[in-house]
């Protein structure tokens, strides 16, 4: 009954609720005498996201229409629709290698800068569903293997140089990624106006800006992000890309992607876990704190299968290559995590995680520790020789 | 009289010297009632070089067309009619940063990959120049300047992110890099059937291919070269690519131009000079050898000078980053300079400094000399603290 779809050819407009059950006709996504229902469920801010259900027989789909601006600060922010053909191309370069994890692409219109994707509904987003308490026990091992698999398979390591110089111009970024180099590796390490500190936090965050050791780090840190073009990163995995439920894991909303270091993706993701490990109480720490060590496990193990099984490098047989590109990767990532950690803790793009806890005294304590952990991570990053010095670096902050 | 054209829409045909002449008229390079000679003066391996001179008033232009094939091995090995545009388009990013160092370009046509450019016969190529023993007192300072100037102005330390973005996707360049992949990064370390070894060299080099230490920090380099998107090279920048007087210099042929490491180009120039060190006789040797060292210190003098000048990086303030980023760029550009010798003594493409030596034995000690210096370097890049560590090296493997 659902149809792939491409359509090109119309003209830019914004979709509403009637429109986009229009389009759902005029697409034949559904058998001819549905009724249909819409709901617009967008929570973010670049992007309008209808879910379009037949009221009969239950069966839904999404299209998601990118914005030609950015919700957040009104219209003022003007941002390239191009996105949602990133978007969507991403979508299928991932879902080559790990079709589990990544959301189906059923049709994408150019013009109109929509991707027609499964509805994914039945799934919580995974940040929401960790702040509510919950644990999911595939979620680790999920996205390790995702990491793995979508870091690896379009990287130099298992890529000709032809497909995957191809892969770097098709998948070139330009407005997005000024977004992350702004928001994650500048900013917050300044004092900008996109920044939101709490007054409590400016003493700290006053020293934080004046430690020149610090800075040249995040400044090493950013130049590996503008320079460093080793795989399709999906750009943006943090815990609010991620849909879960106890047996599956979904990674959507790749706009961002774009060439660059294997350690951001990694790094991003589990800084926003040291961040919900941070909220939560005694007994609920440790399970998510061993995510954080199980994530590393399943990338590293994932990676190294594949490192021995479809590996194009010349280099590949000598064992301690894999093991110094493994080493690098650790430390970009957890100088990518620091970054992250701090930018949301006063940046401008910060988490539920930490902004929903009312106590004032208990949210401070919590930022606090984080933009302590963070700068320890950008700082000692080359230091940590494995994902448990790491974590124990977690629990000792909490303890 | 000369004008700048460009053209498009013809068929690729390859031109002769009737052809080029009439080109040359068509196009109106010349005045109309011209007498115009014409001699191809080509030694590549992979382009027509036509020079057509006006006989009564000796102007002269050059007509330069990209060939589909690679001479070296007959038409069996294609090759894009891109680089054509590729290196046009480079000459004229370079030119805009060092215009006295960069030949001009006087008119492209794309459908026939020809670049007209000005004749710089007067000039001599520097290997010809240095294997007839001449000394060029400007060539490194002006090396050192131009690539300072190219590689600063065309990176993310100069270029807001957008522009930089936008010229690494227009020169992607993946057939050209793919030549350097194999034949300087891979096929030397490995009993290739693209290499050519002397049989008195057979042992060492056996020897070589079996160090996993050295193919480890090789495999590094090689991956450095195919990730880190840095600045605009030359890509191919060894001494048959400069073109030298006693008062002028000209870098010519950057068809391998791509966004690649900073190190790249400095390393390839460098190694060529310490090859040719080597074939010289003791009171020759030091003045060539402190070329290096003059080369080193002019790129990095003007480096500095562009950083605190027109930087447009927020953390270019910060003193320790530009020292940390430029020992990076010496001990990536050490490691590039070890591949480079290795490949030009037993690889693919060889260079008359070397094989010109008539008497075996000085040749084969020779070699012998630029492998093991090509070995130190790669293995010591990160331990060599400056420039006068490499030519004491030099200095040594001499005496």
């Amino acid at each position: 009954m659902k149809r792939v779809v491409k359509v090109v050819g119309k003209k830019y407009e914004e979709l509403n609720v009637e429109k986009a059950i229009q389009l759902a006709i005029d697409y034949q996504l559904f058998s001819e005498h549905s009724e249909l229902s819409c709901t617009e469920i967008g929570d973010g801010n670049l992007n309008y996201v209808f879910r379009i259900t037949d009221i009969n027989t239950d069966e839904s789909i999404i299209i998601k229409q990118a914005l030609p601006y950015a919700k957040v600060v009104g219209e003022s922010w003007p941002l390239t629709l191009k996105r949602a053909k990133i978007e969507a191309e991403a979508l299928k370069e991932h879902g080559k290698y790990v079709p589990k994890i990544v959301p189906k692409v059923l049709g994408t219109d150019t013009s109109l800068a929509i991707t027609i994707l499964e509805d994914l509904s039945h799934l919580t987003v995974a940040r929401e569903g960790l702040i509510n308490g919950e644990n999911y026990p595939k979620l680790a091992a999920d996205i390790g293997e995702y990491l793995a698999k979508t870091l690896f398979y379009t990287s130099d390591f298992a890529l000709h140089p032809f497909d995957k110089k191809k892969l770097v111009v098709q998948f070139s970024n330009p407005e997005l990624c000024k977004i992350t180099e702004d928001l994650v590796f500048t900013d917050p390490f300044f004092d900008s106006e996109t920044n939101n500190i709490e007054p409590e936090l400016q003493s700290i965050v006053e020293a934080l800006w004046a430690n020149k050791k610090t800075k040249l780090e995040v400044a090493k840190l950013k130049r590996t992000f503008l320079t460093k073009a080793d795989a399709l990163l999906h750009g943006d995995l943090h815990t609010g890309s991620i849909f879960v439920s106890q047996k599956e894991t979904k990674v959507f909303d790749p706009e961002f992607a774009f060439y660059g270091p294997i350690g951001f993706d990694i790094g991003q993701f589990i800084a926003n876990l040291i961040m919900q490990v941070l909220t939560r109480e005694r007994e609920q720490r440790e399970l998510l704190t061993l995510q954080i060590e199980q994530t590393w496990l399943a990338f590293t193990t994932t990676f190294s299968e594949l490192w021995k099984k479809d590996s194009v490098d010349n280099y590949s047989y000598i064992e301690d290559y894999e093991v110094e590109v493994l080493r690098e990767v650790l430390s970009d990532t957890l100088g990518f995590a620091g970054c992250e950690i701090i930018r949301r803790v006063i940046g401008l793009a910060q988490v539920k995680d930490l902004e929903s806890i009312q106590d004032s005294e208990k949210r401070i304590k919590i930022k606090k520790q984080a933009l302590e952990i963070g700068e320890l991570l950008i700082l000692n990053r080359l230091k940590f020789g494995s994902i448990h010095s790491v974590t124990n670096l977690v629990r000792g902050a909490v303890e």
